[in-house]
């Protein structure tokens, strides 16, 4: 049986909200170290990364991860503790949240249609749904 | 402290998404047995509302509301057992999901800041956001 799949995000105030695209760039810093390089292996603009940093680094007391602008290692990026921190906080959560959605809709999921239904996947549906 | 609201929504395959439009829709009908009440009432157009209908309906063997075209009671609505079924398992996951998101989140929301920055507000910013 096919398990349900949770996407959320998760409202810390009235401007800012944690979800998978800050907290897969934040992952991405952590391994490689980079901002552009993680913009880059995410798929998104420098220019959006940054935003979603400076974000993330305004909403709380202490920075998620700090850049190094210039220098030898010009545009590098480390997550702090806290950042960690906050990445291990967001994937335990993520991990719990999937776990009960499947004990949740269980007898739902088992009421879904398998298939897409033909008439679906014509372009003219998706457009007018738009 | 405040707490952490979790927005989600639950993908049952791969075009079918639960989310709260959806079940607030499915909950409208049930109080008021009028799929453009419902609409009228969530500020959302008739067709935006029998387009939301008709995907959970499409999705499910079981169909989560009927509705009467024509006759005494032209328009009327009424959510099935199964769609009430719906309702319930939403809910009863949303009001888990909350509780277990404000046990996980307690000490990220601790460092939150509790303002929003004044230069936030500033429509130019907002505007370059998009």
């Amino acid at each position: 049986m096919p398990k349900p799949a949770v996407r959320f995000r998760v409202d810390l105030g009235r401007d800012e909200a944690i979800g998978p695209g800050k907290i897969a760039l934040l992952e991405q810093i952590e391994r490689g170290g980079s901002l552009s390089q993680a913009a880059r292996e995410l798929g998104m603009s420098y220019r959006r990364a940054w935003q979603l940093l400076d974000s993330l680094n305004s909403c709380f007391r202490e920075r998620v991860a700090v850049t190094a602008k210039g220098g030898r290692r010009g545009g590098g990026a480390t997550v702090t503790a806290f950042g960690h921190q906050l990445i291990r906080t967001y994937r335990d959560f993520d991990a719990e949240v999937q776990a009960r959605a499947a004990h949740h809709f269980r007898a739902i999921i088992g009421q879904a249609h398998r298939r897409t239904r033909a008439r679906k996947a014509l372009p003219v549906v998706r457009l007018t749904d738009r």
